[in-house]
């Protein structure tokens, strides 16, 4: 990273140049943040990486991913949301989530173009009322606009003649008892079956793509890297919430299909960067803390998955979103824990520098590219 | 209205000089606006009018509502709620609600009499309740008391031996991309199928009767002259939102039976009353917005319906809760958009005559007849 | 009682004395408190005699509730909570429920030992988010954190090959109409059927057991001397919750294999004591108030327990969550009414003499021994 870090940083110093000079480069730089804050980095260096790595898997999601990033964040301006928040492209990343998570579960359609447009835009409301909700707390809104809007979108399908769902939705009947084949494999069967490091690879990496709905492990190895350009200690807890995760659900004897495709690390990934130095200063205890988070939120989503099987519809990163909202909002009641004002929320590393003293950073937004 | 509007407007003045001297005259009119309030008409008038079209589709129904505002209201008194909001009718909306919906998913019984009262006294306390717990985001409750009694109450039935459910309480499994029959035609099969125009009204005018559960046009009909009694805004909103929940539905291949019966419609009237001009001042942005939550609350009933399919029970009003909470609670944070404070609520006539200043009325409930 | 009283008095007073001499001691009659907040009573004695019954019924059990009450105390210590909060045992109680519930409808294998700390650690973190949220109302958790916390982990485990539910996780196909056996029996048949007095008798006690999960009329008449111990008035709700749950089930034709196991009972015991005179300050009023809490109490537990039916999983205390918080909400809305604030909670008996004054107790906890 050091040999390529000078002219990564030349050629971000004159972007940030670009950006404040031109309105088109500026709403370019607030969408790339938008589809950034997805993983939580406000970096259009990351936000453009992981389209990069949306698009190697497929262009048609990439596509719904900048339609959903597009409106969500036209919605914020046109309601006229704080500025500066939408230019940290905070009413961009459920966009992003609606807009694939609508298109991977629904076939394509003309509609489904006017159907994405529509939960991009509520996102947008539904973020605004969360954020104003939880403001009292001081807790993050984090991905329960794109889940609340993408489930009653989602599960409305049945009903709609005009819609027709991909064979990822399938209402299965639960049955006590029933085995569960835990080999590790792919679908369709291919390779060895089993714990071999080209499958527990493919698990891990996989879970990151799968926080996209990206079933890829060349795809998740992407989104990786482009966190590790906004933040080590971020790029570090996503890595290692994806492998506990599949640990995790390997040891509970989880369907080793869905552990295979990263089914049960994508909310642990989230789980990880969120409860790992972001939201909570980083220490020992909070670290093993967060790991905590990361193995109950991969149970959550087992529980989650079930609740949802009579109709078959995802758990989406609810799971997520019900630990760290759990495991974050004890607050100053954990004196173990050093909860991190909402207002100074960047990345592990610059929260830990400002509080150290050893650097003073801008308290609102991450300088992008100085930070590692 | 005008020619008429002398007569009723001395009318009106005479029924306001008896509820001040008659104590029971008082209470008549409490009981009215308890009706009334089912959608947000704080005037008695328009709640003898509601009376009159859910007595017109339904005597037993009309003794239910009767029941349900008779005691949540007696309810708030004895708990000795705040006398104002007793007067005006908030503490008997849900019961209203409670007491029509138990009795039309229930077959008759004298046990349904006592379960009833039971449900319209706790929808009481759910009201408070929620009140409270919303009173710091000043946030109104809806007709959350109701969905949350009434949802609890319908569950339970398949566990009691001594309640029955009507056919309307029927389970349904889920199959993905099972075909939809979209064509608008009533249950038994009459008249001609398909967009006809008897069909289309049948569904827009249905759909504002569904709000009481009343499956009859013309009661609908009479809803919507009852709301126009006290403000043409709301009635405006009520006709085009039922209109254009139908022609959502439509759009997105919903069931023609369903949607001939209004049941479609009954979220998307509700919500474009909350949203058109009542909570957030009435503007052409908020206009737009108030039909943007039509349109999601008109998914969100497809949605809920599905959720709640297995156990085939109905979704009531959640739709609308749903998305009006989420729609209003952005707040201040869309600065496009006016909140009304909640102690300014009346109609939307009169929040924006106090407003630009050309009529200085009361800060607490409206003048009734004065409105238009 | 009187006679008995003098010597254990006396040795109450030793325990006390060792208590504060002896960090063990300390710690053991913390874990004892813990457990006796499963029904509000902060008191070793009581915590003891809860012990004594859980394991008259199932030493298993016994074990497990103290391997939750251990983990999630300590969970609470290792992060800091506020040390009174621990030591009157409040971050004990979900985690005697979490192990006790787990292994009740798990079948025991090492890695459930693993699954019920993880619970039990979780559950505290749960307890501390709840508590603060719930602050701004001064609103108690109650037992949702158990709830919340053993929901994810049961229904999980069908995704999970590792961990096998008992018999008691039975998926249910729900059906409009279907007759219902009410004949008060046990499973398996044994017995008279009907209302006799044995039965009736079985049902009261078994209630009051099933809070954790104990099928054993002795257990539940353990666990009401023992609460006896520490309040007579909540010993009174506790008993007359669990009587009025059973006739509001058979007035509504529940199951009388359900009722005749306590099933319907437990809730209705647990909202009687929470609104007997603990979180309100008894009166008339009040008293009446509560065992319309208790009604709905029972209502909703059929209510969530049809809801989570077609997945087969217990509603466990929901039911009395979701009334109490409701019927607490109101607050000072109720003039009627007056809500304890949370900082002097301790017992009815207490409550009332601190107001009336014939009492200066401490704010925080009770006196164990002196109150009844």
């Amino acid at each position: 990273m050091n040999v390529a870090g000078g002219a990564a940083e030349r050629l971000i110093g004159r972007w940030d140049r670009l950006v404040e000079a031109n309105p088109a480069a500026e709403v370019i730089d607030t969408l790339l943040r938008g589809v950034g804050q997805v993983m939580f980095q406000n970096n259009p260096v990351t936000g453009l990486l992981f389209l990069v790595g949306i698009f190697v898997n497929s262009p048609k999601l990439g596509l719904f991913a900048l339609l959903g990033v597009a409106v969500s964040t036209a919605t914020a301006f046109l309601l006229r949301a704080d500025p500066t928040l939408i230019r940290n492209g905070l009413f961009g990343f459920n966009g992003v989530l609606t807009g694939i998570g609508l298109a991977v579960f629904l076939q394509f359609d003309p509609l489904l173009i006017a159907y994405v447009a529509v939960g991009a835009a509520v996102s947008t409301i539904v973020m605004m009322a969360l954020a104003n909700a939880l403001a009292g707390w001081d807790m993050p809104a984090l991905t329960a606009p794109f889940v609340i809007t993408t489930w009653l979108m989602l599960f409305a399908i049945y009903s709609f003649g005009h819609l027709v769902p991909t064979p990822l939705i399938a209402p299965v009947a639960v049955e006590p008892g029933a085995p569960v084949q835990t080999a590790l494999r792919s679908l369709p069967f291919g390779g060895a079956a089993g714990a071999t490091l080209p499958n527990l690879a493919n698990s891990v990496f996989t879970g990151a793509g799968q926080v996209m709905f990206q079933d890829n492990a060349w795809t998740g190895f992407i989104f990786l890297v482009a966190i590790l350009v906004n933040s080590r200690v971020s790029a570090a807890f996503a890595f290692v919430g994806s492998i506990l995760a599949m640990l995790t659900a390997m040891a509970l004897g989880g369907s080793g299909v869905a552990i295979y495709h990263g089914l049960y690390g994508f909310n642990g990934v989230l789980t990880a960067i969120a409860l790992g130095g972001l939201f909570l200063m980083l220490t020992w205890r909070s670290a093993v803390y967060a790991l905590i988070g990361v193995i109950f939120t991969t149970v959550a989503f087992a529980g989650f998955s079930v609740l949802l099987s009579p109709i078959g519809m995802p758990a989406l990163t609810a799971p997520f979103v019900a630990t760290t909202w759990l495991f974050l909002l004890p607050k100053a009641g954990f004196r173990a824990l050093e909860p991190v004002p909402m207002g100074e929320v960047s990345t592990p590393e610059q929260v830990r520098e400002a509080q150290t003293g050893r650097w003073r950073g801008p308290e609102h937004g991450p300088a992008p590219g100085t930070a590692p």
